[in-house]
């Protein structure tokens, strides 16, 4: 039995077929367009692979509330094409097989959780920190969903007193995702983070921004491990940075056994979306 | 069939038991002293009436991983008699009957949950601000614990400018519950908050900080419906102020239905934590 996946994102789309051993047979990307083109391609990929389920894991914000009418829907987008789109609803009509639905992260953490970096307990969080910064968790081989999809990424944590910056979030200005995103360092300091790898301050204040998010959603969730993946995480200079800063915030309140297991990269390289979208199949045969 | 329970509180301790229909038939409260003493007190109590299995609601940090070897004990603590103490080994030598142990905080939620604000929804959480600030968290009749149980109460928040106060959390100082608990307020303003129910700027600092909270467990768990409770939640016109303050923190990224109903009052006036226990043996029989 052959199962697809598709990584729905913002600015491309992965699709991948694996067969029973989970092993991807097929694979193609191609770039976001609006949504009748690129569901075209979607179908055009599938007519070729005879699959018997579809996992989906989607940008967002996308409606996971599986009581409304609008369940598989994307929310409000800056998109505006796909602004109300029936993902969930084209993806049926177009292939008639189960399909499952998630956020991209969560599918991500999923993967993570099964094959990677979290496949040794009970519960993990992947924290993406990229062009924007969302957050999967994964307690027991489920994903978490609450009324809808968390928006972690968007949490308020304190700024700098010497960080002038007003954030880039056009909801927020200076949640995390308006301080510590790609586009808000390359915004702060006119340069991107690559070009920045030897400046040491930019680290630090970066360090201290996440670490105020990994505090708040450990005090929230209990997580027993979080995984700090997305483009920003390839400094990774940082991870001990934002270890560091987390045991300073937290101050000893709640224990953590191992901060060097805590707080870690992922392992999936950059397979966590797609092979997360597939494991969406996988677990939900196993309610 | 007799159900106990107890609401274990670090200054009192309440019992109770409840015939099948779910009627309380008994109840007392007495201090909460040494360990040795307070479950004498328990064990003099259940004596006298025949329960089948228990639920408790505890003061934390507790140990809720069933994996630990120390599940069911009281973790670090300033109340130095109980650090380390194995409530649950306790209770099941003293009774010999099964025990359900939670929170204090997710027992209160599960009360209100199903019997109180939240009966008509499917996920809540209950907030409590008094002496502490502590949340609980239900979603489809199920409390939720991760690695161990949550603390959110101590999740970091921004200091309003106008706001000298150096917080009074013995761990982090100006966290959620070293600004906006009971004696924050009353350090700060040298009064009680009951004293200062005409001071509106009090409730506006209060509401900035509560509105703060709410908006960061809103991205993170995603619930249906928010309960403030607990005895600074008494002065009521803090209410229509937490709310006015997380609409503006929010900004329509994520739509609420109805400021309203999301965030709302207890209904089970101080009875959601002792309801709140006797419901963790129910809800653990539908597991």
């Amino acid at each position: 039995m052959n199962i697809g996946a598709i990584e729905a994102g913002g600015t491309k789309f992965v699709c991948a077929v694996a067969d029973e051993s989970g092993k991807i047979t097929a694979k193609t990307t191609f770039p976001t367009e609006d949504p009748e083109t690129t569901f075209q391609n979607v179908q055009r990929f599938f007519g070729d692979h005879q699959i018997h389920a579809l996992g989906i894991g989607s940008f967002g914000p996308v409606d996971l509330d599986k009581s409304s009418n609008t369940y598989g829907s994307i929310l409000n987008t800056p998109k505006t094409k796909w602004k109300n789109y029936d993902v969930l609803g084209r993806l049926k009509k177009d292939l008639q097989i189960p399909i499952f639905i998630d956020t991209d992260v969560n599918a991500a953490a999923l993967a993570e959780y099964q094959y990677g970096a979290g496949r040794d307990v009970s519960s993990c969080m992947y924290i993406t920190v990229g062009t924007g910064i969302g957050a999967g968790f994964v307690q027991n081989g489920k994903t978490y969903i609450g009324k809808s999809h968390p928006e972690m990424g968007h949490i308020l944590v304190r700024q700098h007193a010497s960080d002038q910056f007003a954030g880039n979030c056009p909801y927020h200005g200076n949640c995390l995702e308006g301080l510590a995103s790609g586009p808000a360092i390359e915004k702060r300091y006119g340069k991107k983070g690559i070009e920045l790898a030897d400046a040491q301050h930019v680290w630090e204040l970066e360090a201290f921004y996440l670490a105020q998010a990994i505090m708040n959603y450990f005090l929230i969730l209990s997580p027993e491990r979080v995984i700090l993946g997305g483009g920003v995480m390839k400094q990774g200079q940082l991870y001990p940075l934002v270890r560091k800063k987390f045991l300073e915030l937290v101050n000893d309140y709640v224990a953590v056994d191992d901060m060097e297991t805590f707080i870690v990269a992922p392992e999936l390289d950059d397979e966590q979306g797609i092979r997360g979208a597939m494991e969406l199949v996988r677990s939900a045969d196993n309610v």
